[in-house]
C-alpha cells in the first residue's frame, strides 16, 4: 500500500471518551522535544527588570495570576520544539493567556504603555515554523488558547471559531451535535483552526485551501479597537459569515500571515457531508513520470474533476513507513539501487498521487472513470481506490480525506533520534517540465547536505503547488540540526534564483524570505511597513513576523542583517 | 419561454467584423441618455481658475493635448447617464487618459502637487451606480480606458488584463487565438473586466463571483509607488496569477471598492471550455414558492450540484419582454389579476430560476437528474433545459451562461421613455422564510412609491444572495426620477433595519450605505480612514468612494451631512 498508515486503528476520540475538549487537547498536544534548564528567561528589549516586573504586575491584575507566566518551567511550551539550538535566541520573556476580547484589550493597553512586544499565537502548534516562539527575543507570548467558543450553523454550513479551537474540537463539536457537515483539517489535527487559516494552511479535501474558506473576521487592533470585517462591520448582520465582501475594501487579507492585529474570531465555511467519498491513490515508477503526471493533473484540477490533491515522492512515503537504516547505512545520498529496492518492497512509486472524490455515488463514479482514463496514459500507472459511503467507518490512514483529524504526529523517525522537521516550501506553477527541473536541482541540494529529498506537492489552488520539502533530522544531534538549517537556507536561496517565493517560513528565516520579494525595490514590504505603522503605531504586535518590523526596530534589524 | 430573449440572433461580433476592438467598443458602448448643454464645467474644490489651468497645462505636457479633456462636450461621457438630475452635483472638471503606468505616475505627481482630486474609472460603464461620475464635484476623471493589454495563458487558464479591457475584448482575444477557455461576463459585456472585478461584480457561470477569480494585482499608490501583490511582489515570479497568497499579508482586498490606489493590472482565472453545458430554467407559480425554492437551492449550491444561479421574480422577466402599458394602465401597484394575466400570457412564473450545468456530458446528466428531483418537490414546478456541446452555436438568450458577452443594453422600457435604472442591492442569507418576509416588505415599498417590484437573487456565493432590485424609470421624467431615488433610499434604509448591508451603492448613496456599517461605533470606517491616510496622505484618489473621504474633506462632509 502506498500511503503511511498510522498504527492506531481506533477513532481519534475513542481513547479520550468522557474527557473535556481541553483535557483531550492537553493530552494529545504534547510537545515532543524538550531540553530543560538551559535557558535564562530574557527581558523584553529596552525594559529594565523593574519595568518588566511592573508590567507583569499589571498583567496579573488584568488576567489573574494563573494566566501570566514568567517562570522558566512555565515557558517551556513556548520554545521552538524542533530547534533546540535556537532556544536561547528566540526565548520569550513571559506568556499571557487572556480569556476574551476584553482581556485582550487590557493586555494591549498595558503593552502600549510599557512598549512591551507581544507575539500572538492561537495554540502555538506551528512546529515546523518555530512553534510558539517569537521572532524577537524577550517578546511576551499572547497565547489565545483559552478562547474556545464554537458556533455552527448546520443549514448554512459554516462555523465561527475563536483562536483556541482545534480541528479536533471542531470535529468533535459537529459530531456531538450530529450535524451533517464535514470539516477540512491538516495533518495532524491538534492545531488551531483559526491559526492555521491565518497562516494560509492547507488540508486534503475540496476545502483544502483554508484561507479561501474563511468568511468574516473579528480583529482587535493594537489600539484596542475591535473591528469586524465585511458584512460584520454592520452590527447584527447575518451575512457576516456568508458573503466575503462588504461595502468598501476587504480587510480580511491584511490579517493573514500578519502582525497588524489580533484576530479573535473567524467564520469558516464547511462542506455538507458527501454521500460518497472515494480515495484515489496512484503511483508512478520513474522520476520523469512527474512531467505527464502534472500536466494531466492540471487539466483534471482545472475542469473540476479532481479537488485538492497531493503528490508525494518516494521519500515522503518512506519516511512514514520505515527508517533509512533499514535500507542503507552509508552517509550522503541514498543510492538509486537502495531507493529502487525500498520502493519495490514497501510497494510505493517514485511518485504517489492521492486525492478524494466527493459527492453523489454516480458523480463520484463518473469522475473516477475520467481520472482513470487520464492517468492511464502514463506507462505502468498503478491506480487504486477505496470507496466509502456517508457514515461508514474509514481506516485511520484515509481519515484526513474525510476531514477526520488525526492525533498522530507526522512520522519523523527516518534518521532516528528526536525526529524533527523544518519546512521551506515554495509555491510553484503546475507545469510538468519545469517541476522536474526544479525537483532535480533540489535533490542535488538535499544530497549535497547529506539528506534525502522529501518532496510533497499540494494543489489546493488549481494552478499551483505548494512544494513542501520537509527536512527531517534528529534535533538532539547538533551537527545534524545545523546541517538541516543550512539546507533550508540553501533551498530558499535556490527557489529565489528560479524566482519562486515561500509559502511560509520559519521564524529564523522570515527576514530572508521576505527580502526575496524584491519587485520595485521591495515595494510590497514598504507598503506592509506603512500599514504596520498606521495600524500598530506603537509597534507592539509580533515584531518581525513575516519580516515586518515596527518602525523602532526596522533600521536596527536591517543594519545588523539579523536573521539573514 | 421564461427569460428575456434579445432580438439580435447573430454572434455579438458578427456585425463588427473587421473593426478594431477599440472601434467595436466605441460603437457599442454608447451612452444611452444625454442631455446636452446644461452644465457649467466646475473647478476642482479649493483651486482657482488659474491654478486649475496650470495643472491642466502640466497634465497636457505629460499626456499630450488629446488626452486631457476639459471642454464641456468632451466631458459628456463622464456624467451619470441614468441620473440627469444629478448632473450638476456630480460634474467633473476634466478627464485625463493616461496610456500606461508611467503616465499614471506623472498624473499622480501633478495631482499631489496641486491637490487635485482624481476619480478613477476603468471604462466608466458602471451605469446603475453613477457611470463615470465622481462623488466629489470638480474631480478630474482618471480614465484608464486606453490601457488595453491582454495576456492569456491557455494551459494555466488565466488572463492578465489592464483596466481598459472589456469583456467583449477578452472574449474576442480568446476566440481569435483559438484558446479553449471560457470567461465569465456580466450582462451586458461592454464593461471593464478589471473594473467589474474591483467592484465585486458578478456573472452567470461557475466563475460568477468575479473577485473570487482574481489572482494577482498591480497597483500604483497615490505616492506613485508601483506595488505588485502576492507572489508578484517578487520580480518575475511566475506564480503571481496562479496562487493568491504571498509571503505576509494579502493586499488585494484593499483595492476592491476602494480609493486606496490605482489598479493597473489584474490576473483573472478562466475556465477550460466545458464539453457540455445545460441551461436549466425552472418556474414556480406562487409568491410563497420562494420558501422551498431557496431552501432546496441552498442544498444544491452547497453540495456543488449547482454553480452560480439566478432567481428572477415575474417583474424582472416581464421588464425584458414587454412593457407595463400592455397589461395595466393605472398608476400605483399593478393588481394581482394583471400580474397573473401577464405571467400566463408571457409564459413566466412568479419566480424563475436559471443556471448552467457544466462539464462532461455524463456529469451534466447526473447533476440534472439531481436538480430535477429536488425541484420537483415544489408543486407545479415547470423545469426545462437546453443542452449544448462545446463549439455548438447557442441562441443569444443563453450566451451569458457560456461566457459569451452580449452587446445589448439591459431592457429598460417597462415604463417607456428614456429608460434607466438604479440599484440598491443588499446581501441576504439563503433562507427561504426570511427571504419571503423581506420580499413582501420590499414589494410594499416599491408599490408605495408607485413602482413594480423588480427582484433578482444571484447566488455567486453558495450561502448568500445579492438581491438586485432595479428601479426602472424614465430618466427624462423628473418626477419619476426623483421618486425612483426616494424609493432607492427607502430600500436602503429598510435593509438596514433588517441588518442587511449593501453590495454596492450609487455615488449619491455611498455615504448613506457606508454609515449603516455601524459595528463598534463605525470601527470599520475608522480603519478604512486610517488606511486611507497611510496610503494616500494627500487625499487625491477618488474622494468619497464607498463613503471613504480623505482627512481634509472628512469632517466637512460629515458636518454638512452631504449625500445623506
Amino acid at each position: 500500500m502506498a500511503w503511511p498508515k498510522p498504527s492506531r486503528g481506533d477513532s481519534p476520540l475513542a481513547k479520550h471518551k468522557g474527557r473535556s475538549p481541553g483535557e483531550v487537547r492537553r493530552r494529545i498536544c504534547y510537545h515532543p522535544i524538550r531540553s530543560r534548564g538551559s535557558v535564562q528567561v530574557p527581558l523584553p528589549p529596552h525594559l529594565s527588570q523593574s519595568e518588566f516586573e511592573q508590567a507583569c504586575k499589571e498583567l496579573r491584575g488584568a488576567l489573574g495570576d494563573d494566566h501570566v507566566r514568567t517562570a522558566e518551567d512555565q515557558l517551556e511550551a513556548y520554545y521552538d520544539p524542533y530547534s533546540p539550538g535556537l532556544k536561547e535566541r528566540y526565548a520569550p520573556s513571559a506568556a499571557v493567556l487572556p480569556a476574551n476580547v476584553e482581556e485582550i484589550k487590557a493586555v494591549l493597553a498595558i503593552a502600549r504603555a510599557a512598549r512591551l512586544p507581544l507575539w500572538t499565537v492561537s495554540t502555538g502548534h506551528n512546529y515546523a515554523y518555530g512553534g510558539a516562539a517569537p521572532c524577537l527575543k524577550g517578546s511576551v507570548i499572547l497565547d489565545l488558547s483559552r478562547m474556545q467558543s464554537i458556533e455552527v450553523d448546520p443549514d448554512l454550513a459554516y462555523a465561527m471559531v475563536e483562536p483556541g479551537v482545534t480541528y479536533l474540537q471542531l470535529y468533535t463539536f459537529i459530531r456531538e451535535k450530529k450535524h451533517r457537515l464535514m470539516i477540512d483539517c491538516p495533518d495532524p489535527g491538534w492545531g488551531s483552526v483559526l491559526g492555521n487559516t491565518l497562516e494560509r494552511g492547507v488540508g486534503y479535501t475540496p476545502h483544502g485551501d483554508h484561507a479561501a474558506q474563511q468568511c468574516g473576521m473579528e480583529v482587535v487592533l493594537a489600539t484596542g479597537e475591535v473591528v469586524r470585517t465585511g458584512m460584520g462591520a454592520m452590527t447584527g448582520n447575518p451575512a457576516w459569515p456568508l458573503y466575503k465582501g462588504g461595502f468598501g475594501p476587504s480587510l480580511d487579507g491584511l490579517f493573514l500571515q500578519s502582525n497588524f492585529g489580533v484576530v479573535t474570531k473567524i467564520g469558516v465555511w464547511l462542506m455538507p457531508e458527501p454521500e460518497a467519498i472515494s480515495v484515489v491513490e496512484a503511483s508512478f515508477g520513474r522520476e520523469e513520470d512527474v512531467v505527464p503526471l502534472i500536466d494531466i493533473l492540471r487539466g483534471l484540477r482545472l475542469d473540476g474533476t479532481v479537488p485538492t490533491a497531493t503528490i508525494a515522492n518516494w521519500m515522503r512515503l518512506a519516511a512514514g513507513n520505515t527508517t533509512r537504516g533499514e535500507w542503507y547505512d552509508g552517509k550522503g545520498a541514498m543510492p538509486e539501487s537502495a531507493i529502487a529496492k525500498l520502493m519495490r518492497e514497501i510497494g510505493i512509486g517514485f511518485w504517489n498521487l492521492r486525492f478524494g472524490l466527493y459527492g453523489a455515488p454516480r458523480i463520484v463514479e463518473e469522475n473516477f472513470k475520467t481520472v482513470q482514463k487520464a492517468l492511464s496514459q502514463i506507462p505502468k500507472a498503478n491506480i487504486s481506490r477505496a470507496k466509502y459511503r456517508r457514515g461508514q467507518d474509514m481506516p485511520p490512514y484515509h481519515r484526513t480525506l474525510a476531514g477526520i483529524p488525526s492525533v498522530d504526529l507526522m512520522p519523523l523517525n527516518w534518521l532516528g533520534g528526536a525526529g524533527a522537521h523544518i519546512e521551506c516550501p515554495p509555491v510553484v506553477p503546475m507545469r510538468g517540465a519545469e517541476l522536474l527541473e526544479l525537483y532535480r536541482r533540489r535533490t542535488g541540494l538535499f544530497n549535497a547536505h547529506g539528506f534525502d529529498h522529501y518532496c510533497g506537492l499540494t494543489t489546493t489552488s488549481p494552478r499551483a503547488f505548494i512544494n513542501t520539502a520537509s527536512i527531517i533530522f534528529d534535533s538532539q544531534d547538533a551537527e545534524q540540526a545545523e546541517r538541516a538549517r543550512d539546507l533550508g537556507r540553501a533551498l530558499i536561496e535556490d527557489a529565489s534564483t528560479s524566482r519562486l517565493g515561500g509559502y511560509r517560513g520559519h521564524i529564523c528565516e522570515m527576514d530572508l524570505v521576505a527580502a526575496q520579494f524584491d519587485f520595485n525595490d521591495h515595494a510590497a514590504m514598504r507598503t506592509f511597513e506603512r500599514l504596520k505603522d498606521a495600524l500598530d503605531p506603537d509597534g507592539i504586535l509580533s515584531p518581525g513576523k513575516q519580516g515586518i518590523w515596527p518602525k523602532a526596530l526596522r533600521n536596527a534589524k536591517r543594519d545588523q542583517g539579523d536573521g539573514k
